[in-house]
């Protein structure tokens, strides 16, 4: 059904970078929770700008409470968050929607189960989303969004085990794909990884180590950073970890120990830079990755340029690998919002110049170094050249911090279609003629794996999800599957 | 769950009056489905004020649109009408919230069956639905809104028939209570009643009489008028009509033929004065009324006027039937809105007058006879004979047009829980006190019966649901009896 | 300028009658000053729908708010109150706009004049409005609204007189036209009314007699009937009454005493039935044209109906006279809201029927006579007999509470231009076809002064303002003559 | 007045900044000169944020809309901008409200004058304005805002010069302070700046260089360049640029040659790093400021880290200058919004980190120089420090690339009173452990003057405006003067 109860706000959004879906955060035992977790989703705002809702508990009740735009928007008054009272609480922030859209699709979602209220907050994609409704629509369940999420929900309604736990198990048993998971129910906090991890998901602490502390869950570490709280330990690939209204956790493992393949591309762009992801800084990563492209593919040129502001730790990297100078060759905006009329007269590329203008008393009459994190459609990378040659570059050779991106993500990250991608399409040298460079190179998948700390990359089991640039995917695809044609390969041009 | 994701927004209600919880319209077979549908629900307005929602069909998809507040609020610009395309639509005004408010509660109900989409737009009330609700929640039913409606749409999901209309009627037989359906499929409309035909129902007919022509269900006949269309009959107590999209009606009696026991009170006040009901206009039957009060209960005054407006055509019968001048000696307000604050100063009754105004020139020296069409709590009855003497009425007689409402009503009407009836904590002379009338009298329950053009009541098998007059309910209340103590006795003040 | 800063929302209004430009109310002297100006503007609410302000006075600031809409929708919060503190409010409601719409031309107008705040709220039209506002901006003046209104600020502003009541005064001796004022200064407010009266103002008193109690003004009595203040006296034609913080109360008489020729339109439309007006009950002299139209123009008929609301009191004196029996045969909607897209099919007439619709059962098969108040344009008029006709009346009966409409008025009220009046362009046989009843018979000018109490219209100096129907302006119409062509004769249809 | 007939929403904005009160932006010669103007609004605003207006004009009337907030929030609609037809447009973003804030505050000002309409965009402050204002009531006028913007219009209005230059130029004699304007009349655009020049406004030049192009003013070369207009040059100090509806463009100088002031402070914050200023690049003399910075007061430590974003540049210089190493040891979220609701428990300052979180990876255990542009209140600095220490880093030197800011300013930025700013209260020392720093220090003024291309400051004769740091103020302040006590000395914490 098409619903228009609700607008949905058109967003402008950096519209050619591969968009994450989605950021969660939970937090159990402080009288704060709404406030902490409106602080926390903002945190992880850069996960997800369309849409936000946060479902609090109060040992009787739950509340919940969504809307259309971002968490300051919508959770940064008292009159919101004193509706969402209790000392328990979890919300989601997400990027775009599958299906329609409106209110009903935010989460966290909710339902009323035989054993008590059960809400659930989702970062990642059920690949067999669709075939598993199926069954349970013909069985008599009635969906209210059209998110894969509420799957989950279904199953664990309808699974005859005895315990909560039990159910809950029982249903991610049966879905394929990634999923970090924060749920809720009136006996305490459950939050859990898909078996191989792709998504991430962190524990913190907060207050006193022994009793009356407050457990909290999240996307990134940053997000813990903001309320105040201490990282503990990354939820473990498979792990289902279980907090009561007493504060007592538990750990569970339904699913033995699988190899864990993390997505790699939280490392590239997803993350915030000041997140710590697997061990690692992610600034710091990425300032590695930029030295390995230093090292790959050096470039005789005058300067290195971020394209702001994911190019930067990549380009610092870069900058002192090379020994070039570091110079902030584009000049970012604070104030975004929403597309422009364009005026017919004159100006040209204002969509992207009142984001992104050329520094030209910097650049005129230099070589420069372009450093961009990926290169999804080629469309803005184009207009990002032809800038800076119109600000009178006399060179731009422009290097990535990731390998091409060949493939879509079935994971919860908002790709375009295949056909869409440009390294779908041409080889590197097409590339760099499609967007006007004097060079292009990317990072080869080796030297991003050798950034993250490995040695290179193990093919026969690799250590992360790379299938957007390899094309190995780590689970099963049964919708993909059972929709014929959307894996027809796509034709390059050489 | 409490959701505040939307605000519901509060009314200002004629606070002491019963109130009808719904009004119901539905079309099929024209390309102006949805805007017909508009009009329709707009003529149906006085049936319910919180919240009105429309959903169509354009043969592939259902598109649906709800708001809170008034039709023409909400669907009268074409923005809204564009949203809703199709030959086939059906909407809903409600008064009311039961549970939780929010749009989520807001009617047509819709449900992605395995059969297809399923909506239902529903005036009445089950009354076993907590009931059946606790059993399909134990089988995995997960409800969405917290409305009594849900209950059928879940009972159709979860049955093993193989047609969707034996789907619809194994869950029809479940249920008990008052209901008028118009339900929507994607091979069409379908309209029934309950089998005693508590709520009405009619059925109209729009454009040739042949093929081609639309068929319009609606509450009430006015709705008919104003959109068009002819009037055909009233569906049957217990009779479910089928109309597919070539515009075929079926009829089918899957109840028997139980007797019909149609709600009285529609007569008394519900219903608009220009809809016709049961084979008589409501106008009339309302001028029925006041006669036979004048017969019962003559009073010795100088005028007679109506508590406006219900109590206009029953004090024009009063008026006609005693020879004394009709006169309007209250005047009311087009433009009541909010309650407004009440300045502390001076403004006595203040909340009254600013809807209901004493024409001081007319009862000024008068001895006057109040027509009112029901006393509920009798607060307001008490502000209308205070303002009448402070308007310097001589003495003030009120006479009701209906007999004491003495029982709530659970088939769908917004009353008062009992102990807060006037009628059901006083006799007639005590209510009088109460509300410091000079003489007071209730028409009797005979007189009413007469009214609507029959010999009296039959005792022994009465013509009409009358449970808030006389406590007789017609149907089994499996849910109030599972709640202890809703049906302790009032003791009343003599 | 346009300025589209504020969206300006249309209203449903009765097309077809004459509009009321303005409500005014003001009080001194009660710490509830801006609650009880919201309440007293609600009661005036009839008098203009399209915005509404309240502008108060703590001793110290004067604050100001403004809205589009309804009173009870932009002053029924505590928080919209909490706004407005002082012991003296003023307020206003408008009907339409002259000239751009927007905020600023919401009033009372408020400047920061040398001798301190300067606030006024102002019903009727300055005839010389635009010839004053030339030389003003010739001489520096900046106008902030297109209103007729702000042009006695800035005579009052640029007064050479010493005394702010002499400025104003001396303001009020250059403008022309119709006005009743209710103005506000650092000591105290200021009514007053133009010097033949053209439009109503009325004083109250509200608590105790002497010392301590409030001062009220307002356009009608209705108005103090709802803030529970006590009518004292009406201000007379050129009067000016000025009442200080400490309540004390001056009359003036700057203009002397000529001959008054208050709007006698007032009687039979504007003002709300349970007003006083002129020392007459207004529902009175309504039930009195009533009588004398049946005098006049009996139609040999079953029964009589009005057209509601307005034409309630006449049709009843109609039937009192006549002894027709009055009967509901056209049943008004309570909740009208904005106009609805129309359904291409069938629904004939829709527009009218959503607001007032046929009681086919009483008019079936019967000879009407429709007592209406006013023809403007005739539209209306044409569709309420044919709705009559298609519920099955014999015969329809047209008769008009007020003589022929044939002149556009200039005092402040909403006419269309000349050549839109049915009653400029045709006589009233002509009239009659075009509405298509079977007779038409407005009462006569005469008839329509016996029913306010006199021997008939003194020809040589008539005892009231009734230019719309005898065009006889009782003021010069600077503005007016200054434009060419708008006085160019209409030429009849016979 | 304090009028609330509009809400202003609260903004978050950096609180411990000096505040740019507006950028103005206007154009003459384009069909889409309304589109371009909310294009290069866009571009400035980081100027202000508050609110937003264009007005524009078609050959026949103004047209003006005006909004709170952020320019793509109010003006990016195709049909915002459809109400802004004309070949002229001009507009205004503004920080922050001197008095009653609402939307009659929000630039362009319009008037309609006998000579026509007037509508003005002005950068800058009128010293005088309350001293002018209060000669303009005495004489009559009528001030519709708090704006000392408006006394000039009113000045113009009452100028007794026959043309409207002379009007112009009769009012900016009589106006003391700074003030770029952008005006429109009948006849085409006027474009000026005060004698000394304080705020900028420059010229750019679009489409073909003969006939037929269009004029762009605007306060930075950025808004040029965003819209894709070429820099012609900058508004001379004391020059009035006229350029009528055929294109042609007339240079007045009525104020003669006094010595340029114009603000240096543009260079240390305001501007943005892409803009071009008095010949320089605003990132070069950044840049150069941090070098000197170096130069003067090189700290013992690991790297070098900006306090993002405004100290990016000048991090950039002291990191080439010291040869440190330059990291992004602080994240900036690009989510901001507004302030959030506290948790009470843990999340100890959550409102810094919410903008501004440390990159621990980073900083922990190292010795950091942090460099931001200036310190106010120095709250948010003691924060950060703060911060950083929480994170780990071992020292935390602090350098600050502009002088103490000692004193307010009145030519158009918003600064706390002097009582408010740190460096009015303590000297250099003191202010280090206010912060608990382990050293601080400012670049010196001639340091300053050194980086903007000079050989230092002249102090007989200073080349710019630094009155916030020297409190050598180049105009008179009337309006402060006549203020008792605003002007007494702070006494200093040794």
């Amino acid at each position: 059904m098409i619903d228009s109860s609700s607008d949905a706000t058109p967003w402008d959004i950096d519209a050619d970078k591969l968009g994450e879906e989605c950021g969660i955060f939970g937090v159990i035992g402080t009288r704060d929770a709404a406030p902490m977790t409106a602080l926390g989703l903002h945190a992880l705002q850069h996960r997800g700008q369309e849409a936000v809702g946060i479902t609090s508990f109060d040992g009787q009740e739950f509340y919940s409470r969504r809307g259309i735009g971002h968490v300051a928007a919508n959770f940064s008054s008292a009159e919101a968050l004193a509706e969402l009272p209790g000392i328990m609480a979890a919300g989601h922030v997400r990027y775009s929607t599958t299906g329609g859209s409106g209110l009903r699709n935010v989460q966290p979602l909710f339902a009323d189960l035989a054993s008590g209220g059960f809400a659930i907050a989702h970062n990642g994609n059920i690949s067999n989303a669709m075939h598993l409704k199926r069954d349970l629509v013909q069985k008599g369940a009635i969906f209210q969004s059209t998110s894969d999420t509420e799957v989950i929900i279904h199953l664990v309604a309808t699974s005859r085990y005895p315990t909560l736990l039990d159910r809950f198990v029982d249903a991610l048993r049966l879905v394929e794909g990634a999923y970090a998971l924060i749920c809720m129910t009136p006996a305490g906090m459950i939050a859990c990884r898909d078996p191989i991890g792709i998504r991430p998901l962190v524990m913190g602490r907060l207050g006193p180590k022994g009793k009356g502390g407050a457990t909290v869950f999240a996307s990134e570490t940053v997000a813990l950073d903001v309320v105040g709280a201490e990282f503990v330990r990354e939820i473990e690939p498979g792990e289902l970890v279980e907090v009561d209204l007493d504060g007592k956790v538990r750990s569970h493992r339904p699913f033995g120990n699988p190899s864990a393949r993390p997505c790699i591309f939280e490392h590239v762009y997803f993350s915030r830079p000041d997140s710590r992801m697997g061990g690692q800084s992610v600034y710091q990563v990425r300032k590695a990755i930029g030295r390995e492209l230093a090292r790959e593919s050096l470039a005789d040129a005058d300067m290195v340029i971020p394209v702001p502001d994911s190019g930067v730790p990549a380009a610092l990297g870069y900058a002192q690998e090379s020994g070039l100078p570091f110079e902030l060759g584009i000049i970012r905006s604070h104030y975004v919002g929403r597309t422009f009329i364009q005026p017919s007269d004159g100006a040209r590329h204002a969509d992207v110049k009142r984001k992104h203008n050329a520094n030209r008393a910097i650049v005129e009459g230099k070589r420069i170094v372009l450093i961009d994190d990926s290169i999804v459609r080629g469309t803005t990378s184009l207009k990002i050249v032809q800038m800076m040659r119109e600000a009178g570059a006399a060179e731009v050779h422009m290097r990535i911090a990731s390998p091409p991106t060949e493939h879509s993500c079935f994971y919860g990250v908002d790709t375009p279609e295949r056909s869409k991608l440009l390294a779908a399409r041409m080889d590197v040298k097409a590339m760099g003629e499609f967007i006007q460079a004097d060079s292009l190179a990317f990072v080869s998948i080796d030297g991003l794996y050798r950034a993250v700390g490995l040695a290179g990359r193990d093919n026969a089991c690799p250590q992360f999800c790379d299938a957007c640039f390899s094309g190995e995917y780590p689970t099963r695809l049964t919708d993909l599957a059972e929709r014929e044609g959307l894996t027809k390969p796509v034709e390059k041009v050489a």
